[in-house]
């Protein structure tokens, strides 16, 4: 049984970096179709957001050979909260040491998951500032609504490829302390997929057994959006603008998440969600353990998994190297 | 009581014209907010259409120095229909003539109503041809989803101000061979609003007490969106764009029509509303009449009718100049 | 090329009659699930209605050995119309003659399909006056809105399997006046599947091919709900309440039907789908046709149509007799 | 500047204890038009609870003389979280002493509010477990989803009125711990109104000043519903039920709710909301401020408040008889 309550030390998911060999369709998929306003670009990456995210970036879009997730990242809830936490996770011998941060945040503490995935924590950041073009009606809101494609609403979630879920589950829940909500517990015992967060959304990451064995691989990234209806009229937008849509709109069984999942450009899956009522206020939540036979279902109104959403991730297992160099 | 059933000589509400001060910002309104498509333009006139709108265009806005309503036209079920009608109004002494049609329409039959507002019928159209850069995924559609402000789908009404509200339904079901689907009589007998269709719709034209007496003005025009849901999104559109909410979104018990009602940048109203799932599927609907107690009850759920609604027209009073030449 | 405009002398899909060999089990489903209301019962049947439905009743529920459709009525648009027509009926060599009607309607002809469906047409009707426990506070509304199960509102559409879509369409065209708005037609030239409509829906009847070559089967009956919201919420209902969820909520690339198939306890498979924005008002629509290839993509998001949704009808292949009695 | 992040010591607002005069329509209401689900009923209070509400219950309806708020509660994070608050309060001077809790808690600290409203903190409690013909088909959902009046799904906040919004506040911040996230500051330099919360909901507990000046009373307690699609339909439900609607549905401006607002037959202020997508994950969120000519322009999209808004409370001000003792 889980302790009743882990540490605040990390307050949210707060960026996502996508490799995409695939650059200039990649950010017309993201810009044009999902709705995200880019805030910047430098380099060979430009940093977008959400209507909602109130960071100068919630997605940095990085021109890469191959297609993948380069790093992601969390913010602390204090200067004193992300000490201690890098002090942690030093100790724990996953540690690559301190960046000065990157366009839109201060300082970051650079590790990796045990299964090679890349992390970083800070807690400086730079809220952002509309543009007077961009500026909204309602003050308490980041920025003006685009009414452009999707209209993705804010970063929600991501989800791993492990090659070992109940390595990665205790790494992130002893050495960072997110608490586990969801998990799959085949009759085997062997556990091949969990759900974690850190604050009252059920989940802001999630990952699942690698089905060849790989490690450090991608999944998806999930931006929300405020309604199932929205759900639904972004995949007619998607199907308009020729994107893969590869399963959905329906709803998951696991985390009751109203899904629908298409592949950019890049070939990176990336998820819509509704922004959703599900939170979990309870201090106490013990986690929700489905069996195979649960599983075996399909997802919440019968739809069987599509056999794709099992085994496509980034990098496509034919590009695959190896994990990341730690 | 009215006759089971009219004739079917008329098909549906077919074009409405707008005439507006503000002809650049009228058309951004209408293009980037409400998100209607461009067919084309000639001399002052810009000829728009919704994404699900068969014909070449459903509104014509044209620039003049008054706002108001240029005209509107019905198309015919057939040729035959057409003669058949153009004799019918012609015998009642309100006919102007045949013209030579417009761009996206052939021969039409022009006239007035007793009010002086100006209609036209025709029957020969052209069936909209999407360019491949808006051609859309699925063959049953006109056209590609915009994704763009509001998305409005296609025409949906228009409601006039009249001087004399029975005059004006006894010429549209006597005439023209409307059906009335329900009205307002005030406790004095008055009767000072009506819905009329000649399709299935529980309305395509509606028309209300003119507050000044005044002859031929306009009071606004309907696009309809799929989803309440969408009308909801609309008014957030609306207020990040600076554009004038005079009321809603809210349900009128009249037609239980989910509405949401603004002033385009040249004044002429303009309302969204949901698309419906009423319908009028009786061949013998006798009209539903609305008391005076009943009206003030306000809307559907009990908003009050704000006082614009009744007095704001185009041409605004001020620079009304008596009905238009006949 | 379908001649412009067809006969109006029929009105719209009047009520369905669908058998039960678990007749107190298919009430509950009808009443708490979807949330239908009780008008009467007599002998073997119970007679129901959505809230929305103007006539004593849209569905008549009928305790019978085997599942299947009963018969199905259309209302004509006046008695004048109804004679006409029945002489039609009569002259094709379709007609068993005259009834004396059945609770909530009067003197129907009744007459079969060239596939053995049974069918009847009728004009004189009983409009349905609500008790007072189920006054609605809206007059222009049937019945109070149940907040109960699902809530459908209405009846919508009727789906037959057929040993012959030709010989059907064209019967169904020629002899009672229907349209055709859209089809299935297969590299070989087979015709599999039609939609046909009397009035501005897209449709109110559609007939594919019997997957075994069975005459008179009967596919699904649909009721019509207000928003896609409530649909995937209906979902959520079947799935609490253990009915057997076939396929969906998901969107009909034909028709762009927002759809979502169950069976009820008695094998008949029953669909809720959205009352629609999708009108026909043009009075030369010309029926839409999809290529086998087309239809290889799937619906409308890329769903594969699952495999019992092309076998699957009643009464079952296992229990069918042969063409009902004509 | 408020510390970036305050004490986790309260988890969320657990139950609120309504007072009616009228229980039998009270309890009525909160079933069958709400769709609350009653978990149990002792002396004069009936326990009841929405279908995602995980404890035992989070309204508590007793019999009394006049309308208002019996007492209202938030759960700790812990054992050790509710005893070392417990400690700040009676330090405060606020604290009443432990009781033995209540059907569904344990031990629970009572206290009152500087203006006098009754408040509990506990712990322990009874996780909900449904009786069979109430288990839910998906095992991480507390109950089955009732398909019964508007389904509201779980507790969401209250608003209480005040005589003084600064005591409150500084009350709520600094002895209970809660944070604020927006306020309105009138150009006077009073502030008349706050939000505040203790988790990443934006709030969970708002208060603004009383009209009349009197202490202690309540303004509304607040139930969430997953889409605004079903606000619309709940308005509906209500308008059905002969429920008083007092406004809504419409967004407010502040926190970008959408609410509807009604009156329970005994007198109190009920709202129904989505659920909302608005999270505050930020750990140095800072005060949205509203001035008093921003609070001028209405609603989000225009809607002017109504007077009854700002005055209606409960027990009604002729029933006021002075602060509860404390």
């Amino acid at each position: 049984m889980q302790p009743t309550i882990r540490s605040f030390d990390l307050a949210h998911l707060a960026h996502v970096e996508l490799l995409t060999p695939m650059p200039e369709e990649s950010l017309r998929f993201f810009v044009d179709v999902m709705g995200l306003t880019e805030s910047t670009r430098r380099a060979d990456s430009v940093y977008l957001r959400g209507w909602d995210d109130y960071e100068h970036h919630t997605l940095k879009l990085t021109a890469a050979k191959v297609a993948g997730m380069g790093h992601f990242a969390y913010r602390a809830t204090s200067p004193e909260a992300l000490q201690r936490r890098a002090a942690i996770i030093d100790k724990a011998g996953r540690g690559k040491g301190w960046t000065d941060g990157d366009l839109g945040h201060g300082p970051a503490y650079a590790f990796t998951t045990p299964d090679g995935h890349n992390m970083e924590i800070y807690y400086e950041t730079v809220w952002y500032r509309p543009p007077p073009e961009l500026k909204p009606a309602l003050k308490n809101q980041a920025q003006r609504f685009p009414a452009r494609g999707a209209n993705v609403r804010r970063l929600d979630h991501m989800n791993l490829l492990t090659s070992d879920v109940v390595e990665l589950r205790e790494f992130l829940e002893n050495v960072l302390g997110l608490r586990t909500t969801e998990k799959i517990v085949l009759d085997s015992g062997q556990e091949v997929g969990a759900w974690v967060t850190t604050n009252n959304k059920t989940y802001d990451l999630a990952f699942t057994q690698d089905h060849y064995g790989a490690k450090g691989r991608f999944h998806h990234v999930t931006f929300a959006l405020d309604s199932r209806e929205e759900i639904l009229r972004a995949a007619d937008i998607f199907l308009e603008a020729g994107v893969h849509i590869e399963t959905g709109p329906h709803k998951h069984a696991i985390q009751q998440t109203f899904f629908l999942y298409v592949y950019e450009p890049g070939g990176n899956r990336v998820e819509v969600a509704n922004a959703g009522a599900r939170l979990m206020l309870a201090p106490d939540w013990q986690p929700v353990v489905w069996t195979e036979s649960e599983r075996k279902k399909g997802q919440a109104w019968g739809l069987k998994t599509i056999e794709s959403f099992h085994t496509h991730g980034t990098p496509p297992i034919e590009q695959y190297e190896g994990p990341r160099k730690r």
